[in-house]
């Protein structure tokens, strides 16, 4: 097991990802609430909330409220989603450490979601990229659909690594190729990643996968193998729900520390305190959390 | 990804292992159509019940009438569970063409679960060998606890090693090493097959996880890339709960098929079938079936 990296990254996308994904609308104050215990359980980086409109994603709209609420620990980042210059300029305001930009690898899936061309997203992206460096944020990209597209299908790993290296280019310090519809299985991310560092090192890559058809772990193995050291989850699989169908969440935080600490992988998360971040907030969901580690964590202590 | 084998055997325990685990009693006529559904799906090997005490498990309690009302499908095994010589006895008259024995790696379990110390559950193991091999009669092994147990925790990869040389020594075709706690890492499978596989070809092995910490996948993925190709598994993920803690299922079908269709390795499985066994037997169960892949193909037909 030598092949793998001795220490992984785990950026912790819980709070914004996950909760936006939620149908309830969770309590500002549970938000910061989660968020510091996020912190206290090692994460050094925290995607804390979305400067989005609140018309279109109505659980972020406190986004502002959280972060001047949230208790700032030495050595985390607290990084916020970004969708535009004025979305930039509120997240300025609240003092995020980093922005995210959010194109998509799929043209179709672009125009959808975002739109915008994959073209104009790139330079909607540099127009955001530019101003936070220039005003001192760091700058994160999610390609979306990396994997595969809801509408078109297959994408082609050629593309992914292209618009991979052009938003290295345009100063993002790392790209997380994301699976936003859960489809990707071990080959195809074997394949992807062989494409894109060919153009971009895999030090300035992540991987964010969504546990749609259970594969997110055996995934991360197969990205792990390929030297990739950064993965994106979500305490407790937020957003995801295990018995409405098609509510799928990230990664569960849980899974992937059991997964890394069986393999003896350093990840500096305390697997306890982060099962106390998801006990914390899963009454505010209305719904049980789907992580397996974390069901299990609560079946032994029920038995207690 | 050439390392891996071309073609796997999928052994479905789902009958048993699932619906002995199941809270309800799922009634003979469906348990009848299920097997039969799931032997239209490709399946060539179906465990389809125990022949135990009704007293102890009496979701069983059916195994001769279920034998005697499926339709036998010709390529494929029907087999059944036997803890002793009065079951190997009710299983020969239902015709079975397999028995499976279940002794325990971990001495503590043997001695709770079955009441038997390791060694004297393998001479009850080779007495029902003798007996059902004279007959005509295929036998494997299950080997509980080969990977952590409930009561002593670690369990030496050498001892199961050991065991399951001995296993193969007294008839059994294959070993299905068995993670039945469901606490199993890809390290840990590494390391129980490098031990094993010293002694036993991995051709005469099988892998049986349960789902408990969503490892399953990641560890039939270790466990291929050592070469191992039969894997357990149960349609829909029976037996588990997606909300009920402590309720964890063994692997499922639909999940495996996933995987390795995307790694292009042949099964010889039609998915679609298999999720149309799940989609029937669910209603029975009184609570949807946690298989990740089966509830996104439910979503995706419910938004049709």
């Amino acid at each position: 097991m030598s092949r793998f990296p001795a220490k992984v990254r785990i950026v912790e996308v819980g709070p914004r990802d996950g909760l936006q994904h939620e149908s309830a609308f969770v309590p500002t104050a549970e938000k910061i609430a989660f968020v510091n215990r996020l912190a206290e359980a090692g994460h050094t980086t925290i995607e804390v909330s979305a400067f989005v409109s609140p018309k279109w994603v109505p659980q972020m709209a406190d986004a502002a409220e959280v972060f001047a609420g949230i208790t700032r620990r030495p050595g985390v980042r607290y990084t916020a989603l970004v969708p535009n210059l004025q979305g930039l300029a509120r997240a300025r305001a609240a003092r995020v450490d980093e922005v995210a930009v959010f194109p998509a690898a799929s043209e179709t899936f672009s125009k959808r979601n975002i739109h915008r061309t994959a073209v104009e997203a790139l330079a909607d992206a540099k127009r955001i990229s530019d101003e936070a460096r220039a005003a001192g944020l760091r700058v994160r990209a999610y390609l979306s659909t990396s994997f595969g597209c809801p509408f078109e299908g297959a994408v082609a790993p050629a593309r992914v690594a292209d618009l991979t290296a052009r938003l290295i280019d345009l100063g993002a310090y790392e790209v997380a190729l994301s699976d936003t519809i859960g489809i990707a299985h071990p080959r195809l991310v074997s394949d992807v990643l062989y494409e894109v560092t060919r153009r971009v090192p895999s030090t300035s890559l992540a991987l964010h996968f969504h546990d749609t058809r259970g594969t997110a772990l055996v995934n991360v193995y197969a990205g792990l193998e390929a030297g990739v050291s950064t993965f994106d989850a979500s305490a407790g699989g937020l957003g995801g729900c295990p018995y409405a169908p098609g509510a799928t969440g990230n990664l569960a935080t849980e899974d992937l520390v059991y997964l890394l600490d069986g393999l003896g992988v350093v990840t500096g998360m305390r697997l306890e305190a982060i099962a106390a971040a998801s006990r914390a907030i899963e009454p505010h969901l209305g719904h049980p959390l789907p992580s397996r580690v974390f069901r299990a964590m609560q079946a032994t202590a029920a038995r207690g």
